[in-house]
């Protein structure tokens, strides 16, 4: 099977970090993905070495028959070390499990980054369909599509009743997660996020960091999405996250607005800062970079920083990640020692950009 | 009498503050003060009204006739509104007992700030020779001529065996007080600072911060001087004085060797993050801004900093003091819309300097 080199991914950067889309200024990206297993097979975990290779290579064939996938990319997990692996869990293509688990297990997925399929992570496939901005309508479209195309020629396990049959009973009827990144830097500010995030628990939303499922809240960003799979169809759930996730945007528009009438100073104080600590630092973890280029992106969406592309900016969200800084370099480099190239790849990207 | 008007001293900086004089890398200023009083009169503090008028008449009478102050500025402090003698102290010319006291008072000093004579403060003179650099000796001489000069026309009160008398017994015998402002921004990142000022405890020296007694050591500057004013010559004290400085700025030089080769990444990280914060940030108080003026320093001492001169950095730290930005903004302002200015100011100062 021809596999895909991904260190290529390093020469561009995935569409939906292209910065645009509904709502661009608040909402990242959205994402759907679909929980789906082939009838007459065993959940993945319980496969045996000959029927995951198997599995792989069936949805494979499927996939190359998509529309949506057919320049995809195929990559074989267990062929790839440690830093491939975590270079694709960055780029949001797989989940960390995916990427930490063991055996015969693969990813496929569209050139621009949009549609990626897991195979043989916890069912036989996961379909993800990510874009920039607040689209969860339009991603929705997109996936159902993918999803019939794959249909077409994979006999998913489908239970009359129940709906799309999952390994784990929390996805099961639907296999639909859908979820927003969202930027929340004024409601963090104004200390209005914590009244937000206990409304969400009550709706039965959850919320997540910048890596998804067991990750904490970070740099201002939060991702929610539904927890309910089972007894509303796939419109309605997505339909009920919109309506909790614009209301979201709603508050943190007006948080925006007060904190520019109210608290101007401070506000142009801490994006100002980050501005130039992230200029001129010579050492710079992760967190930090997250957090400082949260406010640098606040600085951008209130075009208090006027010559800073989105794109550009989202960019540097990715590249200053451990594996891409590593496959970048083309070494397993040190903490420390990645700390000194973030800070250089860093002052490298915002050189050109005269902010002040 | 003729009186100066002190918005004329925000028109230029003092020449100790210009950046040169020996080991200027470390020690900012080198400072000798005489106290002496009048005999025949009481100390200051028992002068009747008409007294202490008599007292700086006389006292101005003589500075006239000083080759060192022939052009001097007469300043009388009653007539001076807080700022005003804010004002003054910021500049080093004013203790701050002489800023805060009441009554008749003055200061007459010399065009280039090197030469001042606070009359009546504790004692009916402090004469105070202020140098740029590490120049206790040259300082000395100047001072010990311009003290021979006002003993031409003005009888000092002095004991045979005790030496000059003087309103406070610990300055009785020479009424010297010797200082250095050191800079030692390297013992303190590499933990040393406290060895060196305990050792200073045992040698009977005084360790200040930046504006003398009462107040604490900030942003790595140090002033040491003698505590003892008795039983040994002048030239002793200063000799003594020097040669612990002497210690103390190899100690600081070798720290500085061992932070670029042994913490270089994280040397290079303060020093250019505080051009960073300085460059960009719209709010700053004043003890941040000393702290981050201190790395600023450093980075030019060190040649980190290439485009930088001295002597504007010198004064920045002086035109970013609360009564300095207030007189240039010609009205009090709140402590917050100072630090509004502050920043401002710094980031115009440093705007035409191309330190990346």
């Amino acid at each position: 099977m021809d596999t895909f080199d991904i260190k290529e991914l390093l020469k561009k950067s995935g569409e939906w970090l292209k910065g645009t889309g509904p709502s661009n200024d608040i909402v990242i990206s959205s994402r759907i993905r679909l929980a789906r297993n082939i009838a007459g097979y065993k959940f993945a975990a319980f496969l045996n070495k000959q029927e995951t290779k198997e599995m792989v290579d069936k949805i494979i064939a499927a996939t190359k028959k998509s529309n949506y996938l057919k320049a995809d990319k195929v990559v074989l997990l267990e062929s790839l070390d440690v830093l491939g692996r975590q270079l694709l869990l960055e780029r949001h293509l797989i989940s960390r499990e995916h990427a930490e688990a063991k055996g015969i297990r693969a990813l496929s997925f569209s050139e621009d980054e949009i549609v990626s399929i897991m195979i043989n992570e916890e069912d036989h496939l996961r379909i993800q369909v990510l874009q920039s901005g607040f689209n969860l309508m339009e991603t929705w479209r997109m996936i159902d599509k993918v999803d019939s195309e794959l249909e077409a020629s994979l006999p998913f396990a489908f239970h009359q009743h129940l709906g799309y049959l999952t390994a784990c009973p929390t996805n099961v009827g639907t296999g639909l997660r859908a979820s927003c990144m969202l930027h929340l830097p004024s409601l963090v500010m104004t200390k209005q996020i914590n009244k937000v995030l206990q409304a969400i628990g009550k709706l039965n939303l959850a919320v997540r960091g910048l890596y998804g499922e067991g990750t904490q809240a970070s740099g201002n960003f939060f991702q929610f999405s539904n927890q309910t799979t089972l007894g509303k169809n796939e419109e309605k759930i997505i339909d009920d996250l919109e309506k909790v996730i614009k209301q979201i945007i709603e508050h943190e528009r007006e948080a925006r607005i007060a904190l520019q009438s109210k608290k101007r100073d401070k506000l142009y104080d801490q994006i100002w800062r980050a501005v130039g600590i992230l200029k001129c630092a010579h050492l710079m973890t992760s967190q930090e970079t997250t957090s400082l280029l949260s406010m640098v992106r606040l600085g951008v969406d209130l075009n208090i920083i006027k010559d800073l592309d989105r794109q550009k900016l989202n960019e540097l969200f990715i590249v200053t990640q451990p594996a891409h800084l590593q496959l970048l370099a083309g070494k397993t480099i040190s903490p420390k020692e990645r700390d000194i190239r973030r800070a250089q790849i860093i002052r490298q990207y915002l050189k050109t950009i005269n902010m002040l």
